[in-house]
């Protein structure tokens, strides 16, 4: 089993390799190899297997279709652009998550082997006048260019698959949260920040208000949901291979209670509430009511409380 | 009003520009201009308003950014690789659909006009496991590569919209019948063949049984339809610039009853059943039943029978 993480530099690359090497099989098939690709090098990952580190600009044919000369087993691809990124700077988000993906897949085509695939999407696809809850059927109707490019990736991982170019699986992310590092240009960013910040003990600010409503799902999940998604049977896929990742729906108060539930009541009192037209126009666009039934019953699954977030934050990620 | 029809040597092109001829007008500014651009220079169109046919391959971006360097204040993107074409070449099929319509909007994008844009879609978006009938917001979930790229396209001229590119409508083409000429590598090709044929006293091969059911639509109510759709206020869109053209559901045994209503019964005489594995996997993937709710409220129409559609074939197009 030789694997691939497009995107292993970034937080969930890392932990999706650090999970892969605790494992150390992948569909009942031994690890034999590891490559970590991203747009600088990656940092390596210490496995009893061969891991490999690679410098790879996805919206670069040539280097894609280099990459992929080595014969790989399962693909994870998770290199994007984040949302305000791609809505700010429209030309590097169809370069990276229009074009990237489609090198990754005409390379993939090209080769002898049909890998499993397992793409990120994102719940930025959806938006728009759709009913609620959003379903397995129901229209991505993207209010963003990163949603539209997201929806363009499910399509495309939908039609090489039944080509049988790959074997692909396209899984939407909910807001992953709590996501530790730094703050980025995700508009999303804040829903980590306010509980991440406070509990290392910093400020944060709330660009929304506290009964702002969204659909979260922590770090430790997601990637347990990446690993079911390139596990799951072809054949139980279906006509379509894409997915919403189960989640569970809160509002900014209900997770700031949660934070207050396992850490204390200090943590809270360094949250600032101040709008931010911008993000704000963003994320009230994305939807919060989900009902992600072929996820669920394909095996992945939500977080039993945000409470849990909490705790697996300080964890797995909080500095020391 | 200046107007460029891409796809304009196409059968649909062509009575778009003859209607827009006779009407000399659209959205209330009288027509200056009409450019007709295809593979080959199109057929001219006598207008008292000046015509110009040019040859543009749109999976040449220079050509593209040259022929957009007029300004068009309507622009018709009607060009594409048909299904079966699509379904039988994967590379074609990706950079005339795909490539194709991406080159047209980036060079609208790079303009300084705000073209009205209408982009044809197809049924062919719609397939797989998704409820009856097919509502404005039922996922696309196309089973062919041409329905991959249409529904690529609508995504796209969503997002080019919201962004102040273009102003994009984007209409899904029901099966159009009876339609003029040839057969084509359409799949849905004798969906028109079973009934012009036998008007023109030829035989005609249909590939699927007498109860398959499919959604027409007639060449005359189409071009009225692309009209309206290049009519309808910006405003009044909504959130997504996609609509399903209103049409009617009918057996293919319902198709030849009206024909026979019309014509007579020696017609029908003329069609040969015959199993064609190749066109029945693709169209009985695609679907029948829908609620074109949205273009209805528009002002979008189906035609009242599919006895007119017989005699707007007799009346429009049967060779003399």
């Amino acid at each position: 089993m030789n694997i691939l993480i497009i995107g292993g530099g970034g937080f969930l690359g890392q932990k999706l390799a650090h999970r892969l090497e605790a494992a150390g099989q992948l569909r009942n098939s031994e690890i034999t190899g590891l490559t970590l690709a991203d747009i600088t090098a990656p940092g390596a990952v210490a496995a009893p297997f061969a891991v490999k580190t690679i410098a790879c600009d996805i919206t670069d044919p040539a280097a894609v279709s280099g990459l992929l000369t080595a014969r790989f087993d399962t693909i994870f691809l998770l290199a994007a652009v984040v949302s305000s990124h791609a809505e700010a700077e429209f030309e590097v988000g169809m370069q990276v998550n229009l074009h990237g993906v489609l090198n990754v897949l005409e390379a993939a085509r090209l080769t002898e082997t049909v890998p499993v695939l397992v793409f990120t999407s994102s719940l930025a696809v959806f938006g728009g006048e759709v009913p609620d809850p959003i379903r397995d059927w129901t229209i991505p109707n993207p209010q963003t260019s990163y949603g539209t490019q997201k929806a363009i990736g499910e399509l495309l991982v939908n039609d090489y698959s039944r080509r049988g170019f790959v074997d692909g699986r396209a899984l939407r992310l909910p807001t992953i949260s709590v996501r530790p590092g730094r703050p980025n240009r995700a508009a999303s960013s804040f829903m980590s920040s306010i509980i991440r910040e406070p509990l290392n003990g910093e400020e944060a600010v709330c660009p929304v208000d506290p009964d702002f409503a969204h659909y979260y799902l922590s770090p430790r999940m997601c990637v347990q949901n990446l690993i079911r998604g390139a596990e799951v049977a072809a054949a139980d896929l279906g006509q379509n291979r894409t997915m919403t990742m189960p989640g569970r729906t809160l509002t900014i108060r209900q997770m700031i209670d949660a934070m207050t539930a396992v850490a204390g009541p200090n943590a809270a009192q360094l949250i600032r509430f101040e709008d931010n037209p911008a993000i704000r126009n963003i994320v009230t666009g994305w939807r919060f009511a989900y009902d992600p039934a072929k996820a669920l019953a394909l095996g992945l699954q939500a977080d039993n409380s945000f409470e849990d977030n909490v705790r697996y934050y300080l964890e797995d990620d909080r500095p020391a």
